[in-house]
């Protein structure tokens, strides 16, 4: 399972997603090597069927990708089982980008779909282990997370957001140790690369980002629903976590958590990996006013298209590198228009300037759409989600959708 | 700093206290390895100077020999500085022998004598990772085990007993992570023998040890007083924890703990160790009745008398290898009493079977006294001391003792 660095090979981990030079990351190649399962179109179709609603655009677009015994879930589901969504987030920035958004958008989407509890998790202690940050730093950074997390419209009476800095203790943390007792230091090594020069707190957080997989860590929340079912929706690049938490689950007896796993938002300049936190030219971000954004793509996003009109016109462009149109598979919500898109700019009837345009288009309302959520969000209203302990009026609720 | 077993040679960590081959344990070369000072006899004037009170007979005697900055404590409490002290026990048996008083009875003396306040911490995430306990009975254990503690006679005003498993949360965390962070991997190896077979949740506890030595860690007792220094009664083989604490201290702005070190309580089969759990024979345990302390003693208590009577007359005791001393100069408070025993038993004038009651005499008394103690701890007492949060009272007294 070891996944670090060999010459110029592909790296996928939590902290680092690199292609191989020059290429592309290969997902087939990472089901195969993490051992998930691919999400077939009878999947998207069963998922239709059970909500009675179109399926997500990152469904139909195969953003979400791959799975672990999503279908288990499904099962338990059309028999009158509920379960509860774990997603979350390491709070090492101020302004989010476009792909952290994708999961958040997708968990709101499956909490709104399936009418389910979901709670997240802010790693604000990953982020101080791993970075240049304080302990009130990174706490600080997780309350401004929130706010855009609450912002992508969950329902937050069926939300828990919590910052492990604040909420690790009790029956979180017994769990903690159960999952600590049953992983060796080798394991931990050949899962995530840690090296005897790493500090131990590093070798400590893996069970952290576990024990929400298990409803016990939420007592006032899933009190005596010990073998309600988790599914967690992420980037594959956190599989590696959830790997060790499935090894570990029946031993300590409880249910495995199932996964839903996407693939990487790419950088502005191409598709090779993630964004880079530290160029700020690699990403949109949901702070960037729309002259940003309609510089940032302008100016740096990869085009398809060809040296010049001409050649364009004749050979069209070669949509496979072209991160507009990435982009406008995740963003665009209207299928028929990103077809004709799609087919215009490959036959060399659409300008790259043009594809580019669409896209400043749907990235602006995007992101003000976002602005005006976030503005709403008032101190109160995180504070509620995300620091209160347990919070009876949620446990009522949760009692009444489970 | 590795205390790895290489050979026969001696072992002195946690987990594991074993003398050379049918030697004694070597306190001198124990205090040259771990670096900490000789608790010499102008230290105990001092003491008492400062407490206006004879000092406890484990420090007439040598029982506490060794520390680390105890100077700089007195200094302080000289200046009309307070101090608070920090000691702990990992509940894994049901019932406490005498050797897990010690620690107890003389921090009990200190707390009395300097009226500062104390936090006890039971390590029962520590005794659940390293035994094969369940999480909920090293909890049970853990509370029983607060009740023989209480027992010991502290000013439960100024006592914070808790257990990990409830209390580790919030400020205490996120202590542990800045600790964490400060610790390699590589040291914990080189401090504590860990290996790469053993699960990372040995390898998390370090910090869970050490962050009682720092004031932040109990908001609710000490908030605003993050200078106050800490104190910290134990016996030796726990320096190796309090080492690794005192590295990290000034890197994460706090001040070192202080330490005062005990040598290990004896079997009853002789000085080569400690006592051990899984001999119940090889210890007197708090549980013991009269008969059973009466029974243990005089079939089990290693004797330096001769083979005969008439030889022993002739040549007199052993004191050096005899249990029965060993125990009275523990136990025995009469200064004169037992220089009177220990000159007529070495002289041969008094018999094993002579020194052997009166052991049995201040033991019985002793194990009377602790019952009668004990069965006055309620469970409401043990609740207030142990499992409450924020207790305001208690937040009161200690404003008031600071």
């Amino acid at each position: 399972m070891g996944q670090r660095k060999h010459g110029t090979g592909e790296v996928v981990n939590p902290w680092e997603v690199s292609a191989k030079e020059g290429g592309k990351i290969d997902y087939d190649k990472l089901i195969e090597k993490f051992g998930c399962q691919r999400l077939n179109q009878t999947l998207v179709d069963r998922i239709e069927r059970l909500t009675s609603r179109r399926a997500h655009v990152f469904l139909r677009r195969g953003v979400f990708f791959a799975h672990r015994d999503f279908n288990e879930i499904l099962d338990a589901y059309e028999r009158g089982e509920k379960f509860y969504l774990y997603t979350g987030r390491g709070p090492s920035s101020e302004a989010l980008h476009l792909g952290h958004l994708i999961p958040f958008m997708f968990t709101q989407y499956l909490q709104e779909a399936f009418k389910v509890p979901l709670v997240i998790q802010l790693t604000d202690d990953e982020k101080f282990l791993w970075k240049n940050l304080s302990v009130e730093e990174s706490r600080r950074l997780a309350r401004e997370n929130a706010k855009d997390i609450i912002a992508c419209g969950f329902d937050i009476r069926r939300t828990f957001i919590f910052s492990d800095f604040d909420y690790v203790g009790g029956a979180f943390y017994r769990n903690m140790m159960e999952i600590s007792k049953r992983v060796t230091c080798n394991q931990v090594v050949g899962i995530f690369g840690f090296t005897g020069e790493d500090h131990i707190g590093k070798y400590c957080f893996p069970p952290v980002q576990a024990a929400p997989s298990f409803p016990s860590s939420f007592p006032h929340l899933f009190s005596g629903k010990d073998n309600l079912r988790c599914l967690i929706p992420c980037a594959i690049d956190q599989d590696p976590y959830f790997r060790m938490t499935r090894d570990v689950a029946p031993r300590i007896g409880y249910q495995k958590p199932a996964l839903i796993e996407s693939l990487f938002f790419p950088a502005l300049q191409g598709e090779t990996g993630k964004m880079s936190a530290s160029d700020p030219n690699s990403a949109i971000y949901v702070t960037d006013s729309e002259k940003e954004i309609k510089n940032k793509i302008n100016r740096y996003a990869f085009s398809g298209g060809q040296d010049s009109i001409e050649k364009h016109r004749q050979l069209g462009a070669n949509l496979e590198v072209d991160i507009p149109i990435k982009y406008l598979s995740f963003f665009l919500e209207d299928d028929a228009e990103l077809e004709h898109t799609k087919k215009e700019y490959a036959a060399g009837r659409m300008l790259t300037g043009e594809v580019k345009q669409c896209l400043i288009e749907v990235l602006t309302k995007l992101v003000e759409r976002h602005c005006r959520a976030r503005a709403a969000v008032t101190d109160e209203v995180t504070m509620t989600a995300e620091f209160e302990g347990p919070l009876e009026w949620q446990n009522e609720v949760y009692r009444k959708v489970l």
